[in-house]
């Protein structure tokens, strides 16, 4: 695989964020902020966008389509289009080959009690088996989300409240989410019981709420910070105000340790610590458990640049851009002929020349997933002239995959799950590597370490250590031969 | 309404076909014979089109597009995506704004039995009535067509065979369908207890079946007519060959009068008679009834020339081509200014003055709906310089609006509906108008005269005679305001 | 060749005129009628539309596209988008590969004296030529249109006056053309010294003039028809009224036969003479030079109806639609397996059973190209089980390519420069063929007969006796490779 | 203006290169090298990409079109339509309302001698003189580009060796430029005699030359840096290699200071020195002149970071990432309410509130021209809590506009040419502002200071010292009104 084809979600070997959602309630701009809060979570998916907006009347609204929010929405023909009070939004990222319009949420029916939408964030872990339970009773599925389920989970809830019908549906799903919902009546939020993927409470400053992924969403359209919505907390809001419910047993929560190291905006709050500074004591930490003789720090751009300087400042080295990044890469770029192939082109780096040549370098990033793009950063290093090339990683060697929303290969594409460090560093061309331990990552987030009893994170992706069960992958041997292919217009 | 803005349905002040269906069971050119079929079905519907084919495996393909089918299905490309030996196919008519492509047949769904397709041509008159109910149940509705119905209704069946749960849908819908699905294991075909719509069996000539809403689309695929399918009756074809069931009581039928005047093709035979022949029929009988002195019996093209062949035959008057169509109006035609407005302007017709000029003229028209583009033509021919227009029209004045699969406007909009005969002539500036008699019409069909007691066709339209209930006429002021607005992306 | 794949300009078999002209001055819609008059002579050129209108100021405005012209200027806003008192406008019909925007006419040009536009209908027959010289002295083609050189002649001319450098420009072209011109001061008229193609002048009822290719463009914008363009005729029409110059000697004209027989509309009025009846005139003195024992006259659509009618009443012999031909054959249709060409599948016609079972018909069309087509039919016409298959056409032999504006194929594969009328009748299938008699055609146009000393119309096509020398074609073997490929884009 | 409507040109306030150019000769691959040079410029032009190809024969190929070069030319069937051994590319940037396809270079023409592709950047300041001669001589423009005026000089020429009439062209026009060209025996590159536009030459790993706008481009396709084309020289590449030609009267170069400020991408070498070195040692410069007493140095994202870590080291204070910039801007994005409008919502660029809250911040920015940006980022950095903000720029005020192929708004909307530093800090809501001096300037390119007799850089933005004289400006008033209306479709 190579960076060549960058139509790949894979292309730049990092996991991917597969959403950010957003709701917002109580304002005549309510689609606008919605789309200004979907423009500052779009780091969290780039492959489509859309928003439903409802009227107080009830009367629904809706506008999707592939690419970027200010591409579908920064039309204002297109916002008035979407009048109301409130809204719904949702960023998508999407595994190659499945974003049909009908895959972009929010997702939209029409219920008895009258129209409902809903954008979920995260995965289920049960969806297949749900799903098969649903078309036995007579369901039919439209899209190929997993976030389908909780749709018709909620249409045949036999509860008479939507709040009490989604309650419903959240007790028979498993998996990681964090779901905005709207319905004429309230706004609502849920996170699941481990509070696996984010979810915050924001207030406009002319009244009204905001609900987001991060608050870089809250911070776009002036809102406030309020709090996280708990993990396993349903919140209702309406014009009356927010009112809190927490149907689950309580549960130590386990929020991704990976939005702290990669997917969150560096100038988003999580959990009360901007994720700026935890990148740069990450970098400090992972100085002094793996430090090395050297003449400058690198990072590789741009989401290696804070651990980067952390890094460099604890090692009292010069931090310089030695990569440069090419901002305008384009939708696609295929090698033609074996001759450019050999060039191993780097389309959206290349190396400074002037910082490299001659010197030892220690190059910064966050994490090694296959292991592609690492090697062809370091060829790229070493042929500018450098003398030296060390990589250091902020993050534990990845050995497991996601499936609890984040978009990572399959294991035996993890270059952890086969190699020891001394094999990946030799794989990727380094003269040494080194990754943060699991320790010092939960020093640097201001835990005294691991705690294997309970441990303050989820991991799963560094451990294999999966809290909430894999429904799905065990029951996946007995699926029959999906019938979807059907469904390709 | 106006010819020059002709995107809308109406420019044509024509009835419209709202479909035709094909269906092929036992070739390895399944979706080639099905396209080439809708090719030849094209007059009833040219808005979208759409293939499902299934390979044996149980494996469905599907392609819908808006436009005509050679747009769609003219690609080999396209039909090598749709391998099998077996599909259905559908060609829609659609009112305005609501093509969008979930409408588009045939529709596909994921049954706990496997895939089913279904490809309806018709009008369900208790449909929201259904789907009341079945949304109240927990059915969730993807689209705007009155055919979903039929696929939730199988969906939650309790019957185990496919054929029994469609029986069991039948069953419950109300109004005119002929319709085609298919599924792993059988193509069928049905028609509504009346038989309004039409439905025909053929056979290939390397075996296998062909159905189809005409027989101009056995012809195009050089299959054999075998007969049509009967009201209420359902066939099911499989490799063994075709078996019929007939689960209604038996009713006497009522076949559309309108297929003979204006939708089928004129090379089709409806009920063993060739369409042309019965036109020509008409329009002699027209001659017979209402008689004027005339120079010359000019068509208004192309649906009026069988019709003012046979006029002109029985009156001993010469045919002309005293009208020139214009074949290629394209897409759109906005008058720009009020002058340009002024000319009144006929985009699809244009006089032959040579023929006109001087003579006093018979026109022959197939129908007036809203009159307007009657008015515009006696206009464009009294301005090339007849001295006398008479229009004779081979239907009886359409008073009432069709529920049954016809697109015709609400009541208020149809001339005959607010004005007698010669009012009529005074408003489109006739020198005199005459329609048909409906008994007229019976005898040119080979009947002895229209038998109130039990009529032998349907003809609402003309009569107001409505042999189906129509149970969503009655239930619509009840009806909550739609939410659909949400589902506009 | 095949019908299946229609994308082909010859997939109909017929001859196709290469353009249709429009030019209007003294409108304050000149733009709109302007496009209704392209839109009157669409049958002349349907694969791109063109209009260029000038503000009296001097300004010009440009629109053009591919496609109709109802596609291109059925929008108010692309008509409010081209202001001004005068236009001109043209319809392209392009052999394959070369519709370019950059092709696509009105050419324009700022000069020295300001803009100018130009539309031409024809062909020359030294443009290589003088393209070759003008390259030499510096200029630079755009274009691969012929006419591209007119305006790099009237560019480089060394006459003061717009008008007197159109005419340095037409004394050193050869060949057919009938053009409109525009600049700030006149819009101008030209045919060719033979008048070999059409053109007319009519007056707008609110004053103002019209120019066009035919009689039914003047018809649409309610123009009164004044008189035609004379052979070798400059027209200069301005606010002060139309003058005339003709700078060229005298010559008998040779306007072309087949804009009679074929081309034109059969509402317009060519050299005073209605176009339709001139066809059924032709199809009676078919009639009397090869009339046949027969039970049907049948006109193979659209174009062969008029003589189809003379045929059957001079041969009182009944006149019935035995082939019906679908108007919605949409852009493509590609025969993807073996077992669907073997269909023999004609899409665009099919045969009316009723009419030709157990019947001796005669089919009367205008001409054979290449007699793909008829071949076809005649197949077609047999297998709906006519016992006796006679076809007559309106036109000799055509055994001569066309180089004065028509789009034929090369002369070797033409069916009737290869193989007498016999062999012509066996390749097509058909138990005998005729065509009319050269004699016989000009009879019909009420001549005595064909002149061959000095012939009264252009007839090249079917005598090869080329009025115009034929430079280019003599020349060509000299030609250098061309360079063209690089203007792919 | 308002950085939401980010479709214009100027949303981000800065100066605007107006082109890249690559030439290949020599290699296999000479396409996809150019495409992969030009991706490496597109920092200086997104708007559209060319490549024109030429085989051996004397074929040229073309591909155009509008955005970005992976959208153009990442696919491997448009890099194998445009086979050949040498090519020649460029990018584009074009002020609003004009890229039209006919202006996207690189221009082609056919001449006598062969086809010719030409592509440059730069600005001539007599192109409207010399256009306004060449049409009264007959020429025709197809293009609104400076640089047709070339391709019809070189046409007229009367010299006989294509380089000679490239010579005699560039005698005639005045300006900026760097071009290459190509025709069938050489691959040609030119430089204006005083330089004012880089280009540079490299040679391939394989044998072959690369000319081009930067080094970058050099390194993409792993080609070794031969030397700069020098200011007034014409090199002539072909299969015997390089030869130069020198036919202007040597004079003082003037290159573009303002390369060295924004322009040129960091990793790449000018004139020996490493960009990224020169805007550290500008940003140290800076710091020196004009330090003030502060918490942390921020940089205005992405171009003001290498002078913000120049200006932090040789401070002493922390260098920190205080302003995020949002990748995925979208191509618009409208204010759709006035409410939304006071939100001040910057889209491209967010507050990084955990470093800014409580400090007193240096912003480091690489220019002001409208000021209208750095108005919105200080008022964004006080929002986020910074108790002081202090605006430092690493060039001079921009009080004059660049003729010479930089896009600046006219020099009435320079916020420099209107106020004095005092006043411009009060406009943009700083606590201070400071620009680096012109004699820092110079020092910090290693020079002793600004030699005002002989300036070694042009840097009329900064001092008016306009070194090429500005025809057009002078003569602009006398211009007829333009005719180009015409042209737009």
């Amino acid at each position: 695989m190579d960076e060549m084809a960058n139509t790949s979600p894979w292309e730049d070997d990092k996991p991917h964020e597969e959403c950010g959602v957003v709701g917002i309630w109580g304002s005549a701009d309510a689609a606008a902020l919605a789309a200004l809060g979907l423009h500052a979570l779009q780091h969290r998916g780039q492959e489509a966008a859309g928003l439903v907006s409802m009227e107080e009347s009830g009367i629904f609204h809706s506008h999707k389509g592939r690419g970027l929010v200010g591409d579908n929405f920064g039309d204002a023909a297109v916002i008035a289009g979407l009048p109301g009070r409130a809204a719904v939004g949702h960023n998508r990222y999407a595994t190659t080959g499945e974003t049909a319009l009908r895959n972009v949420q929010p997702l939209y029916a029409d219920f008895e009690f009258g129209g409902f939408a809903v954008a979920h964030n995260g995965n289920l872990t049960n969806a297949h088996t749900l799903k098969r339970a649903l078309v036995r009773r007579g369901c039919l599925f439209q899209s190929t989300t997993d976030s389908e389920v909780f749709v018709h989970l909620i249409a045949i809830s036999l509860y008479s409240t939507v709040t009490d019908r989604l309650i419903d549906a959240l007790k028979q799903v498993q998996g990681a989410y964090s779901l905005v919902a709207l319905h004429n009546g309230a706004l609502l939020g849920a996170r699941d019981p481990l509070g696996v993927r984010p979810l915050v409470i924001g207030r406009l400053p002319a009244g009204g709420f905001v609900l987001a992924s991060e608050t870089c969403a809250l911070d776009i359209v002036g809102a406030e910070f309020v709090r996280d919505v708990e993990p396993g907390e349903i919140v209702v809001i309406d014009d009356a105000g927010l009112r809190s419910q927490k149907p689950f047993a309580k549960q130590p929560s386990r929020f991704c340790i990976f939005e702290y190291i990669y997917f969150a905006r560096p100038d988003s709050i999580v959990e009360g610590t901007p994720v700026y500074d935890t990148r740069k004591r990450i970098g400090a930490e992972l100085a002094r458990e793996s430090g090395v003789a050297a003449d400058v720090i690198v990072p590789v751009p741009d989401s290696g640049v804070p651990a980067a300087m952390g890094y460099a400042v604890e090692a009292g080295l010069p931090f310089e851009l030695g990569i440069i990044r090419n901002h305008y890469v384009g939708r696609t770029f295929i090698e033609p002929t074996d001759q450019i192939r050999h060039l191993g082109v780097k389309l959206k780096h290349s190396a400074n020349r002037a910082i490299i040549e001659g010197r030892r370098v220690v190059l910064v990033d966050d994490s090694i997933v296959r292991g592609t793009t690492s090697r062809k950063i370091v060829e790229m290093v070493r042929a500018a002239g450098a003398t030296e090339v060390h990589m250091r990683i902020s993050s534990p060697p990845t050995t497991h995959s996601c499936f609890y929303g984040i978009d990572t290969p399959e294991r035996s594409k993890l270059l952890a799950a086969k190699h020891d460090v001394a094999e990946m560093a030799k794989i990727i061309g380094a003269d040494s590597l080194a990754f943060i331990s699991l320790d010092g990552l939960y020093r640097a987030l201001g835990r005294p370490g691991r705690d294997a009893a309970s441990p303050a994170y989820c991991d799963a992706c560094f451990t294999g250590d999966y809290a909430i069960p894999l429904l799905d992958q065990q029951d996946n041997a007995q699926r029959p031969v999906s019938l979807l292919a059907a469904a390709n217009s």
